[in-house]
C-alpha cells in the first residue's frame, strides 16, 4: 500500500479552491456514481438523507430550539431532492426529533413510495395542506427544510404546487434549511427574488449557485465520494474531521 | 404530536434489561424491516456497514493503532454477512485507514457484487488468498474484521474455505472484530472452541449468543429501527447519546 494513493489528495486540499458544479458536471458525477461506481439509487439517497440530517442536527442542536418541542417541516418535492427530504425526516426521528413532512405530490418511483412508507410506518405526521398562514407555520415549527427540487430543476419550469409553496416559505420567519440547492433557483445562476435559505446543505459538492447563497451555514455532505471522482471533477473537498460526514464551509 | 410517543421508550429503557434475539426472532425483525417497513436490502447493508465502520472507529481510533499505517484486513463470506463488511470497508477507508479485503468466494447477488465493485473502483486492495503463517496477518494488519458468517450460519454448516480461514483467525494475535455474529458461532449457543473476538458489533440487536462473548467491547449498531420494532420485541435498546449510530454495552 503506497502512501503516497493515501495521501495525495492532501496537500492538494490545502492550496486549491473548493469547486463550485455546473449542472452538467453535477449530473455527471451522479452519473459516474450510479455507472462506473455502481452504486445503487437507494443507496445515495440513503447517504445523503442520513448526511441531510447530520448537517440540522449539527447547526440545530435539539437544546438549542426555541419551542418546547423539537418540532420541524420537511417539505419534498416529488424528485430525488424530495426522496432525500424523506430519508431526511426519518433519521431526524430516530435522532429524537419531531418532523411533520408536507409531500404534496407523491412520486409513483417504487423506490420513492418504499421511502414515503418507511416514514410513514414510523408515525411521521404528514400535512394534507400547506397553511397559507405563514404565522402558523412559524408558530407550529422550529425549522422548514426545503426539500422540494433538486439540482435538474430550472426557473423557467416552476409549476404549481410548488410556485404557492416558494411563496409561502419566502414568508416564513423560522429557519429555512435547503438541501443541495435553494428550491426555484437555477443551480447555476440562482435567483434574484427566490426563497434565501439561513442554511444550504449541500450534496457531493457545491453547485455554482451556491456562491450566491447568503444564509449563515453552508455544509458539503460528499465524504463518501471515491477519491478518484474527487480528483478527476477538481473537487478539492475540505478534510472532513474522524468519522464526521458533514463539513461546515 | 403527542409527548407520549416520543418519550414513552425512554422510561422503559432505564429499568428493563437489553433483550438478547433468537435466530428466529433476529429473522422475524429483518422480515418486518423488509416487508412490512418496506427499507430495501441495499438500504440496510449501507446501514449496517457503516455503522460497523464507524464501531471501529471508535474502539480503533487512528492515532491509538500500533503501526505506523492504519491497515486493517476485512474477511468477507458470501452471504450478507460479508457484504456488510465489505460496505464496512469501504467506509473505513473514507475514514483514512488503509483496509485491505480477503473475500475469498464471491456472491453472484447483483447486489452484492455492485458492493464490490465500489470497493474495487475505490482502490481497496484484495488478497488472493490468505497467509497460513499466522505471524505474516499480524505483522501487516492492526486489526481483523471477521464478516464471514452471520445469523443464519449454524455449526454443522461450516465448511472451506471457512473451516481453514478460521483455524487461521483463532490463531492471530491483533484484535479481532466480528460483525454481528461471531463466524463459527452457533447465534444461539456460540460455540466452545470458536474464534474469540476482542470486539462484537451486534447488528440490529444481541443474539443470545452474545452472552457468551468474553472480549472487551460489545457494541450495539441498531438505533435507526422504528420505534414500533423495538416494542414488538421487547429490545429494550440503550439510549443512543446525540446523532451516534452505535453505542458501547
Amino acid at each position: 500500500m503506497e502512501k503516497s494513493i493515501f495521501n495525495s489528495s492532501h496537500s492538494k486540499k490545502a492550496i486549491q479552491p473548493l469547486r463550485y458544479l455546473s449542472r452538467a458536471e453535477a449530473r455527471a458525477i451522479e452519473k459516474e456514481l450510479l455507472e462506473e461506481f455502481r452504486f445503487g439509487p437507494q443507496q445515495l439517497i440513503e447517504i445523503w438523507g442520513h448526511a441531510c440530517a447530520m448537517a440540522i442536527a449539527k447547526v440545530f442542536p435539539r437544546p438549542s430550539l426555541l419551542k418546547k418541542q423539537p418540532t420541524l417541516l420537511v417539505v419534498c418535492g416529488c424528485e430525488q431532492n424530495g426522496a432525500i427530504g424523506l430519508v431526511c425526516a426519518r433519521h431526524l426521528r430516530v435522532f429524537e426529533y419531531e418532523p411533520t413532512i408536507f409531500y404534496p405530490k407523491r412520486s409513483s418511483n417504487p423506490l420513492y413510495r418504499d421511502f414515503t412508507t418507511q416514514c410513514e410506518k414510523m408515525d411521521i405526521p404528514f400535512l394534507s395542506y400547506l397553511p397559507t398562514e405563514v404565522q402558523l407555520i412559524s408558530d407550529a415549527y422550529n425549522l422548514v427544510v426545503d426539500a422540494i427540487l433538486g439540482v435538474e430543476a430550472s426557473l423557467g419550469e416552476l409549476l404549481e404546487p410548488y410556485c404557492t409553496i416558494l411563496a409561502t416559505l419566502k414568508q416564513i420567519q423560522v429557519p429555512l434549511i435547503s438541501l443541495d440547492v435553494p428550491s426555484g433557483w437555477d443551480a447555476e445562476t440562482g435567483s434574484s427574488d427566490g426563497i434565501s435559505p439561513d442554511v444550504l446543505v449541500s450534496l457531493a459538492a457545491p453547485k455554482q449557485c451556491a456562491t450566491r447563497f447568503m444564509g449563515k451555514h453552508h455544509l458539503v455532505a460528499g465524504r463518501f465520494l471515491p477519491y478518484d471522482i474527487q480528483k478527476k471533477f477538481e473537487l478539492n473537498m475540505p478534510e472532513y474531521p474522524g468519522t464526521e460526514c458533514v463539513i461546515s464551509l
